[in-house]
């Protein structure tokens, strides 16, 4: 059996944003065994899984995606989008834009200290769409 | 249901190429509802979802990637396939050899600015084999 | 039909380490047509498929990865847990967590040189968990 539904994020500022809560109160009840996939229409923007308790982890993150790839740097051919553009589409590469979480016992099989992360890597990247399917 | 093809891409220069149109020709009819998943059987190429519009966003993609994983590391152990083959298999697992992909209303369901790429690696990839599996 | 199960690796060192058969060997007999989730519950491991041969390969990823997200940079906030602990959260997101790999023929369809790596990004990283969800 599958399920597809929309979900809209609201605007949320440039950084890495848990949004494990408001992905799950969309879903239920999940099946009791199956997959989730979500995944995000956009280009700018990407989904990971991190470290859900301390706020530096996610700080941290953005600081070490911004220093691996840097605005500004003269060689760059995209750039009538501004400066945080094509620095963006590189981090949602390297981050990608699909997961594929285990459904268990009617719950996302998520370790202890794992939660799913909004990369919102555009200064202002406005709302962003994602598309869940859930397979039982 | 279950369905499963695969695909041959002929070969490609360095860089990151878009293959959506071939690939979703390749699977039609896709089914009203359903995921695709697409991998592709090789180490030093990978596929990736971004930007479809402006050919400057692969071009930057490709001399990101190149910066991040420089050639000619003297640390680099693994050098007899050549200066490009260490970094394409570190590239490969940065940018992820499987894609899953929501399908709706018999189509991907893809945002606008969303294309499929082919990320080659190497500067004689040869033919690179996808394997697509559809779920529905 | 979905089959789940739960994997339990032994601790490894800090690197990349090939688990393909580690993994085969608890999912037989795997189906004639389908995909293998595996998922792996933790923040600063990951999973990945590289080049399954030559054991330089590993050796050149772990360095590889160092490199990209160096330990000890003075701008992190996320430092309690030790100085390996924020770079393993980055490099996990580089990585990912979700592996999706087709079943044909009651095998992975991998290529010929793709192996699946636990990539343990801690210097003391203990028991890793993995979730493998077959579709068939």
């Amino acid at each position: 059996m599958i399920q597809q539904i929309e979900i809209s994020l609201p605007p949320m500022e440039r950084g890495f944003h848990l949004i494990t809560d408001h992905v799950v109160e969309k879903l239920h009840p999940l099946p009791e065994k199956g997959l989730l996939n979500l995944f995000i229409k956009h280009t700018s923007a990407a989904l990971t899984v991190n470290e859900n308790a301390d706020p530096g982890v996610p700080a941290d993150l953005d600081y070490i995606m911004n220093r691996i790839v840097p605005e500004r740097d003269k060689n760059y051919v995209h750039t009538v989008e501004g400066a945080d553009d094509m620095p963006a589409h590189a981090k949602c590469s390297l981050n990608g834009v699909s997961l594929t979480i285990p459904v268990s016992g009617h719950r996302l099989n998520l370790g202890t200290w794992q939660g799913i992360y909004l990369c919102e890597f555009r200064n202002r990247g406005g709302k962003r769409k994602l598309v869940a399917t859930i397979y039982s």
